[in-house]
């Protein structure tokens, strides 16, 4: 038998002891399991962001892994806790869209709500589900309690709203999806969407942001161009990303989350 | 046997080896132990925040986890490297206090100062004791050697001052204790303390920070009120809270460690 | 048989699902494996801070750890992925130099560029490398994959030039080589270095920073002058540092990476 392991992607931040707190629980009911970060710097409250950060690292997890995701503005009130089963993995945090695009993209077998008091801390808050709810869940689970144990099936389950990218006029209509610790611009648009307009590697393709309008090369490396040097590439998730080779692209484009990109061949 | 765990809290950030190093001496001395990071965020030579964020914390840990504690502004000096024992788990860590607050929670049973060149790396440094004596302490601890062969029972050490919480004429007088990295700002104000003033849930209640003077709802969740609306609470350690649904409530009420909260009803 | 342990270093930082990924990957392939970070939080593509970083904390594993180092401006182009063995330790990253400083100073043995697909993830970006080349090498080498069939041995890799010190006149002439999160200025100047200027515990030394110039009293611990006070003493890695009493000395001397400094006896 395989060691359990569980995941924890959070907005807690590393300052506070809250991350600990849900390993300490794991670690009281599940001592066997494993605990590995994904993040805990999700901006605060940004449910799209950590379902981006969480479908991008999930897929690498080996079979069976368990995923505890934590950015939960309505703690306490009404939204309700669950656990998915995919026919993958196990992912548990609140119900409003943060474990969704991964688990959608692994297929949803059965979402359950977390009613059953039994896999919870005794003494509840209304303030720290991570702790109270979500991890005693994780350890539960990963002791071998079924999931139909943890309470009722849901049939609705909130998903997030992605935007999506469209094409017309030989042009691709996408937006900035995530900007990393490096500063690449991570967009929307797929390889796959990337073959709507014919775009081939080495080519010259004309890249529109809010405040910049570029012609860059679609490279395969970010040393494809010289140092400083702007230019496009499929990155390590296939999505469509602008980079700087060893420079901050978005800082030096002033990009940010949302903003809209539209790509097309150069004429 | 279940294998030990040990926990790390310190000021040394997460940019240096220094945590690492600490971990490379537990894991070549015990590498059946497991180790859990508290938090290496604690504010440099904050010795009241180490406390409070390892006490915090350490409650949720399995009986027998072995926290190591270093926020050690007089690191070389005369200070004491100590080991205690409580009724429930082990802190290693300087005789300045750090370790104070978490253990006297749990009852305290002996206080060892740490002199047994054994248990410590051969070379030893004076500005490094986290790697080079508190660390390979825990790991022999967690290897079985006793806590009475650390060296001699200590009947006096350090205990850090925290604020107490006074009141007189229906209101309560304490201070903010810690903010968070939401920028909840958590007082020492407990929920008993609140008994004093009789304040119920939903209740308004008046709250006189250095900055600011407002009629705030005591909810049980940040949702009770809309987005960015300010709100009491009791939060998850138990201390009265103040914070702003989804918002930064330290920020916008310019509050900071150490400043004086004023609770009373609204009359 | 011991657990095999892995260690991860890059500049990938904390907020992105990268270090993740590399530990999901690593999960996957030798689930018995313990994974330790020693940093992600290398200045980006800084190779020299990664090496001194790598080479800080190396030391103090046991020995057969796999240490993992990805700061890799040049990751899809051709620059080799390899694999060094020492007398002690395994280093896997790319052939920059970020592993050497290390591998070095512990007696290279063996390098061997990567080249087997066996050892990689079937599909391989161009952009990240840490995820589908290194972490997957660590993996099926602490599965017991020999290292010459990771493929075939190097004689010529890259190794980064350090400033040497330097003896003229009495004065050592060396550079600030890291700031760590403290402010202390550590230098490359050695303990044995000083033994060439008969530098002797407690005398007064003259410290010629870009930004001061100062007499400061060489101590054995931080505690060895009053609060705010400056001083230099033998940092836990046996180089000269200059530190302030519980405060941060790069920002009072205004020091940077790279500055020269003089060192001299006080006439």
């Amino acid at each position: 038998m395989t060691t359990p392991l569980i995941t924890l992607l959070s907005d807690f931040g590393l300052k506070d002891p809250y991350a600990a707190e849900m390993k300490a629980v794991i670690s009281t009911i599940s001592p066997a399991s494993r605990i590995i970060d994904i993040t805990h710097s999700v901006e605060k409250f940004n449910i799209k962001m950590g379902a981006f950060l969480l479908a991008s690292a999930s897929r690498y997890f080996p079979k069976g892994t368990i995923h505890v995701a934590v950015v939960d503005p309505g703690v306490g009130t009404r939204r309700s806790p669950i656990l998915i089963e995919t026919d993958n993995a196990y992912y548990i945090g609140p119900d409003n869209g943060v474990l969704m695009l991964a688990a959608q993209a692994e297929g949803i077998k059965h979402v359950y709500k977390i009613t059953n008091k039994k896999i919870m801390l005794p003494k509840m808050s209304y303030t720290f589900h991570g702790r109270d709810v979500f991890a005693p869940a994780a350890a539960h689970l990963a002791n071998g309690v079924k999931p139909h144990d943890f309470g009722p099936e849901l049939n609705r389950y909130v998903v997030p709203r992605f935007a999506k990218v469209s094409f017309g006029a030989n042009k691709l209509y996408g937006e900035v999806l995530h900007i990393d610790d490096f500063g690449n611009i991570i967009t929307n648009i797929t390889k796959k969407n990337l073959d709507k307009i014919r775009a081939e590697p080495k080519e010259t393709l004309n890249i529109k942001l809010k405040n910049a309008v570029m012609n860059l090369k679609f490279c395969a490396a970010y040393g494809d161009v010289s140092t400083i040097h702007h230019l496009v590439l499929i990155d390590s998730h296939d999505f469509l990303e602008i980079a700087t080779n060893q420079g901050n692209a978005a800082k030096k484009l002033r990009a940010r989350v949302g903003q809209s990109v539209i790509v097309s061949k150069q004429r």
